[in-house]
C-alpha cells in the first residue's frame, strides 16, 4: 500500500527502505532535500491517493506537535496520521482529538529495534481503533520482524497504550541494561576472574540471563575487552524519565528503573552536590578530612 | 569418560541423563537408593578408574562441605573434585586447599540452566588449573549447549573464578527478573493497556528487551494472563545475597541488585516493621491517622 | 495587623489560634460555619482594611485554585494573596500571574510544623517579591517559632521558591523517616538486642543521629514499644512524589527520597503484581515451587 | 573510680580529658609516648588495683582482636574489658569467650558523638552482663550526655548488643546524611531558590527535619554556601557495610541505607565500569554516540 513517511533521520530513513522492499510506495519527506522525496509536506499529501497514511517518525514534543497541526490543516476524512517517534502518551490523547475534530484518523506506534531494526524489522507496540489498525496492518507487518506477527507487533489498547507499552519496555530496557553493567563492574572488580569477556560470552547459551542485550554486550567487549576506550558518561531519553514519573502516579514502586535512571544522572557529573553535603557533614561531626577543591587535594580519611 | 557424579536431585538427575546420551560413563550416587548407581560413596570411587573425575552436584555449605572432607580421605593423587553446586566462591579456596594436600585436584563449575538444562545444555563457569580443566573437557563439552564451545562454557580463571562468576551471574538475574516485574506491574497499572499479555509477546523480536527471560514470561501469561493464580512470594537463594555482600566487600555499586533482593524480602512480609514505624512517626508530627492491629481497620488519613 | 485566614481545618485552626495569641486580628474563614468568623469569602474581603492580607489553608490542587480565581474578582490593587497550603511550585506561578494581572499581590509559604506549631510555632519558607514579604513579617513573625527569625524562616527567592524549598523539606523528611524505620526493622530483627525501645531513647542525646523526628518515636515506642498496635500502611501526600518527578526534571539523583517513596508504595499493596511476575519466572526456568493464590498455599522452594 | 584506657587517638585522648573532668583516675596507654601515661601495655595493668577495668578505644578488626589475646594474659579473674571502638557485633562474642574462659569479664560499648563527645558527652550503647554493666556505670555517668540516664545511655542486651545498636546507629547516621545532601543537591539544581543556605538555616526550628545533623549542615554552609570548596568524595567507615551485610542476613530491606552506602562508593570512582558498559550497549543497539576515552571527547547523543 501507499504511505507517506515524515521524518528521514536514522530511524525514518531506515524504515523506508523496509517498507520499500516489502513492496510499498513509500513517499518520504524531510527538512533536508538530498533525502527528501518531496520538496513540502503539501507535496506529500497531495501525493498520495486518499484514504491517506502519513507516518511520523521525528523527534517528540514540539517537532511532532507542531506536525500534527500542520496535518490537520491539511488532511482529509478519513485519513490516518501515525505518530511512530517517542512521544509521551499523554500527547497521544491530544493529538487524537485535534486529528479527530476534523475526522482524521489517529494511531500511536511504539517503535523498537534501533538501528538493527532494517534488518530484523521492528517491534511494534500500537495503540488506536481497532478499525484504523487493521487498514494499517499491511504497513506493520512490513515494518515488523519475520515470524509470528504476535511476536513482533501488538494492538495493546485505544489510543495512547502503544506508546505507553513503549514507554514500560524502555523503562525494562534500563533496569536490564543497568544489571549486566553491575555484573560487569563486579567481574572486573574481582582479582579472580582474569577473562570478563569470556563470561560474558559463556552467558550466551544455555544460562538464565541469554539476551539480546548479552549479544551486544560480547560484541562490544570483542572490541575492547575492558571497554576502556569509553567514558561511563550516559545520557537518557525522555521515555525513562516518563516511565518513573508514570510509576509515581501510579504508585507502583519501581526501584530498578529508578536506580538504572539515577545511575546515569550519576555518570554525568563530575562532582556531586550531594556527596559534597555529606563529606562537608563527615567533616562537622567527625573531623573527617576531606578533599578540598584546591589544587593539593589532601588525603580522605576514614570513619 | 568416565565421572563419578554426588547429588542426583532436580539437576544432578538431569546431568546423569545428558551425559550418559553424549555417551559417558556415569556412576551416580544419592542417599535415595531408588536413583543410586552404588550403595556408597566408596563404592562410587572403587568403581571409577584413576585418575578419578568426582562431580559433586548438592547443597552448599556443610552438605559439599563434608562431602569434600570425605572425599579428601577416599581419593588418590591425580583424582579431581569439581564442584559444581552453588557454593560460595570463599568455600572454593578452602576446598581446593583440602584436596590439594592429598594431591587431589579441584575445580569449581558455575552452572546454569535450571531444568531446561537437560534439553537445552547448561552454561558453564569454570575455576581451578588449567591442566584440570583440559582433561575434564569431554565432561564440559556434553553439558554445555550445542553451538561454540565459547558460548556456553568459559575457564573463567583460578580456582573460585568460577563459582564467582556463576554468583555474578545470579546478581543479574535478579535485576533482569526485578525489571520485567516491574514492567509487568506499570502495564496492569495502565486503563490505557488492555492487552498485557500481548504485549510481552510482542517484545519478543525486534525489540531491545528479547530475552530468554522474556519468554519464559510469554509462557506464563500464557497459561494465566494476569498471574492472578499466584502469590507475589518469592523466596531468594544464598547467591543473590553473596553478590550484594561482593559487592559492599568490593565498593561496586549495585543498586538494582540490592534492589531486586530487597524487594524478595519485602514480598515475604505479612508486615513490615519499618513501615510501622514510618507510620507511627507519621501520627505523632502530623495527626496523621493510621492503621490500627486490632479488628476495625480505620481508613488511613493522607498528608 | 489584620489578616484574612481560609480554611480552618487542621492547620488553620491551629495558626489562627497562635496569630491571635501575638495580638493580630484574624478574620478566618471556612465551609464550617461553626469554625468560620464570617458567612462568605466576600464577608471576609469587605471585614478587612485594605491593603488586605488574605492567606489561604486549604487543600492543593483544585480548591486553592478556584479559590485564588474567586479572591481574583474579590480582592483589589496592592491586597496580597498568601498561599500557605501545599500547592506544587509550578501551580504558584500560575496563581502569581493570575492575581498579578489585577494588581494583586502573590506569596508563597511553605509551612511545616504539623499539630505541634501552635505551640512550638511553624517553620516557614517564603517565596515571592521582597515588598510584600516585608509588609507581611509581622504575621511571619507571629508563626514562626520563637528564636533567631532566620532559624525558622526564610524568604529562599522569588514567587514558588516557598513551596519548592518546602517540597524538598517533604523529601528530606521522607528519607528521614525511612532511615529511622530501617534501624527500627534491623533492631527488631536482632536475638541480640533484648531493648529496642531503650536503644532509640538513648540515642536522644550525645549521639549523631538525634533529632526532633527520633524524639517522635521514642514518644511512639514509649506507648507501644514494638509499635504492634499499628500496621505497616503508609500514605503518601502529594509533595513526596513531586519532589522525585523534579528530581527526574532536574536530573538530580535521589535513591533515599525515591526508596522511601516506594516503600509506602509497597506497604498498600496486599500483593505485588511485580512479585508475582517474579515468583512466574523463577517457576518457570527452575522449577521452584511457588505460592499459588488458592487456598491450600505450598510451601515456597528455595533457589 | 579507676580505669585503664587503651588508645589515645582522636576519640580516647578526648575521652581521658572527659572521665578525668569527672574525677576518675584513668591510666592511658598508647604507642605514643608524648600522650601515653604509662610505658607499655603491662605497665598499665600493674598500675590499676584489682578489680580492673580495661577499656579499648583502637581501630577495630585485627589492632583490637590482638590487644584483648595480650589482655586475655596479663589481666586477672574479675577483670572487665571494655571494647569502646567500632568492632563488629560478631567479634565481641569471641573476645568475651577468650576473656572469660580465663574469668575476665566482657563488655562492648557502642559510643556516638564524635569530635563534640568531649563536651557535649557520648551517646553509649552497651552490651554483657548485667553484673558488669553494673560495675562501670560510674564510668559510663561520666562519658554520657548530662540529662537523664536513658537518654544517653542504654544497656542493650547481652555481649555484642552495644555494637550491634551503634552498627544500626551509623546506618540510620548514613540514611540521614544522603536524605539532607539529596536535599541539598536539589535545592542547588532549582532557579526558584536563591538562598539556600537560609533554607537550611530555617528548618532549624518548628520543621520536622530539625535535627543536630542539620545543625552541622548549617555550620558548613555559613563558611562556604555552596560548599564549592570541597569535592564530593566521600569515604565510609565499615560499620556502613556491615549493616547492609546484616540487613542480608536478617532479610531486612534497607534500600536507604544500602542507597547511601551505593552513593559513597560512586563518589570515590573517578570513571564508572558499570555505566561504560551502558554506554556500550547504547551504542550497539542504538548507534547513540558515546565518551571516549581519548582526547577529543564526541557530544554525546541523546535516545
Amino acid at each position: 500500500m501507499q504511505v507517506g513517511l515524515v521524518g528521514l533521520g536514522r530511524m525514518g530513513h531506515n524504515m523506508r527502505e523496509r517498507l520499500r522492499e516489502a513492496g510499498h510506495k513509500v513517499v518520504g519527506y524531510a527538512l533536508d532535500p538530498e533525502v527528501s522525496d518531496v520538496r513540502t509536506l503539501t507535496d506529500l499529501v497531495d501525493s498520495l491517493s486518499t484514504p491517506r497514511a502519513v507516518w511520523l517518525m521525528v523527534p517528540s514534543g514540539e517537532p511532532t506537535h507542531s506536525l500534527v497541526a500542520e496535518l490537520t490543516k491539511l488532511l482529509s476524512v478519513g485519513d490516518i496520521v501515525i505518530d511512530g517517534g517517542n512521544s509521551r502518551f499523554t500527547e497521544d490523547l491530544e493529538h487524537a482529538r485535534m486529528l479527530g475534530a476534523k475526522g482524521i484518523g489517529y494511531v500511536d506506534c511504539g517503535v523498537s529495534g534501533g538501528i538493527w531494526g532494517r534488518e530484523h524489522g521492528y517491534g511494534l507496540m500500537v495503540g488506536g481503533d481497532a478499525e484504523y489498525v487493521e487498514r494499517l496492518m499491511p504497513i506493520f507487518d512490513a515494518l515488523r520482524p519475520d515470524g509470528p506477527r504476535e511476536e513482533g507487533f501488538v494492538h495493546a489498547g485505544d489510543v495512547g497504550a502503544g506508546h505507553y507499552a513503549k514507554m514500560v519496555h524502555n523503562g525494562v530496557e534500563y533496569g536490564l541494561m543497568q544489571a549486566y553493567a553491575e555484573g560487569f563492574e563486579l567481574l572486573e572488580a574481582s582479582d579472580r576472574v582474569t577473562n570478563v569477556p569470556g563470561v560474558f560470552n559463556a552467558w550466551r547459551r544455555g544460562t538464565v540471563v541469554r539476551s539480546w542485550l548479552l549479544d551486544l554486550l560480547v560484541e562490544a567487549l570483542d572490541e575492547d575487552p575492558s571497554l576502556s576506550e569509553l567514558v561511563g558518561y550516559v545520557e537518557d531519553s525522555g521515555e525513562g524519565r516518563w516511565v518513573v514519573a508514570e510509576a509515581l502516579e501510579s504508585e507502583v514502586p519501581t526501584p530498578t528503573m529508578a536506580a538504572a535512571l539515577f545511575a546515569r544522572f550519576a555518570s554525568r557529573q563530575s562532582d556531586s552536590p550531594a556527596m559534597r553535603a555529606v563529606a562537608a557533614l563527615r567533616q562537622q561531626f567527625g573531623g573527617h578530612s576531606v578533599r578540598s577543591a584546591g589544587p593539593n587535594e589532601s588525603t580522605a580519611g576514614s570513619g
